[in-house]
């Protein structure tokens, strides 16, 4: 059973603040990139996994998804996202990723936002969104780049220049990573980059495309902080079909 | 047109007693992974690209391979690898990885070790392999990691705790990293994961695995100096069929 962080009251109130809380997807600095490895969703059956607040599943409704399932651990998220939807064209589910059970061949489009870094088994996960997805589907994904997640003491270190540079270590040691975000003892799941690939493959995915994000030069003139978003990436965007 | 470090003098000397050099193929820890990740080669037409002194071309050549071809750009390199060659099997050329053609599907295996790192374009150096490799035939490849290369300062930092932990920084910087290894002067090509594994994707093949090199327990035993290569990869190693 996965940590349910999120329901968390302290750990609710500060993800509740962060921009890609309010703002949703245009607040997003990967959205533009993972937007483009999406195919057009008119017409699609699409699921959301870990669909938090539902700006991604409002955004399918709204884009001509034909339906449009939204599934998340948290019930304060789900609380929050099923009055923001105008009709009952999006369905919220309030279910855990690591015992998930999907109907067989029932969607055209996964997503996953952020999601599968909390989950210790992507091998079980993997397995059932390819068995949800028609043949010739799509899976689109971000995660926490094992970069950003690796090292047990994951702050910027200045190198022998006083440039900031990330610390990896531990990078081969897969298992828990236990950080502090909003609130002590987060858990997340490192593995490497390689694991999280050959899962797919093993699942009886294509890789179709693999992004490293970094912040472009017009995110970075609207927010400087994302400038250091260039020496490390943050997230992992994937693309596969089944 | 490719530097040529591996003719100068001083850098041959120096990587001439590296254990890998010494000892060939059982002296590289990468290697048992690399031979997982490649087919049976008995009656396979083999490209090695990149063959330095001929290790590989003389394994394949006796594990029964029908057809051998080492390609490197150095002479001097080469000039070691054909004396040590029993007979004609094996056929060694000297040509730039960045320049070079190849006969169109006349391979069904290429294999590629730590050489594309030197590569500035490696788009283009893909699709001659595809078009090189028959229908279905394989590409086997190690090269070094980017965690490996990002950083302008890539030496070993402690952090807060006095553990060893690795600088990652400028990564999404693509292009030449100018380092010391034998000699000042050596010129790599650093690109971020997602390029390396989208250009093979451009070029048609098909990713098959992917692998982060980190030395097992036996091998740290056996090397105790290998114990950090745990702590970050430094070897990519990815298999793909066309």
């Amino acid at each position: 059973m996965s940590q349910n962080i999120y329901d968390d009251p302290e750990f609710f109130a500060g993800y509740s603040r962060l921009p890609r809380s309010v703002g949703g997807l245009a607040s997003a600095p990967e959205w533009p990139v993972l937007r483009a490895m999406m195919p057009d969703v008119r017409g699609l059956r699409i699921v959301d996994l870990g669909c938090g607040f539902g700006w991604f599943c409002r955004w399918a409704h709204e884009n001509g998804a034909s339906e449009v399932l939204g599934i998340d651990l948290s019930e304060k998220m789900l609380a929050r996202a099923r009055p923001a939807t105008p009709d009952t064209a999006i369905t919220y589910l309030q279910a855990d990723l690591a015992t998930l059970e999907l109907s067989a061949r029932s969607f055209d489009l996964a997503y996953s936002s952020l999601a599968i870094h909390y989950l210790e088994d992507v091998t079980r996960f993997f397995a059932k969104v390819r068995a949800a997805l028609v043949p010739g589907g799509n899976f689109v994904f971000s995660t926490e780049h094992p970069i950003f997640m690796a090292s047990h003491n994951a702050r910027w270190l200045s190198d022998a220049d006083g440039r900031p540079t990330w610390p990896v270590d531990s990078y081969l040691a897969e298992g828990p990573r236990t950080t502090e975000w909003f609130t002590p003892g987060v858990v997340k799941y490192h593995r490497t980059l390689g694991t999280t690939l050959n899962a797919l493959i093993g699942a009886g995915f294509t890789i179709t495309h693999v992004e490293e994000f970094g912040p472009t030069p017009a995110q970075i003139a609207d927010n400087p902080d994302l400038v250091k978003e260039r020496e490390r990436p943050m997230f992992l965007l994937v693309s596969a079909h089944s």
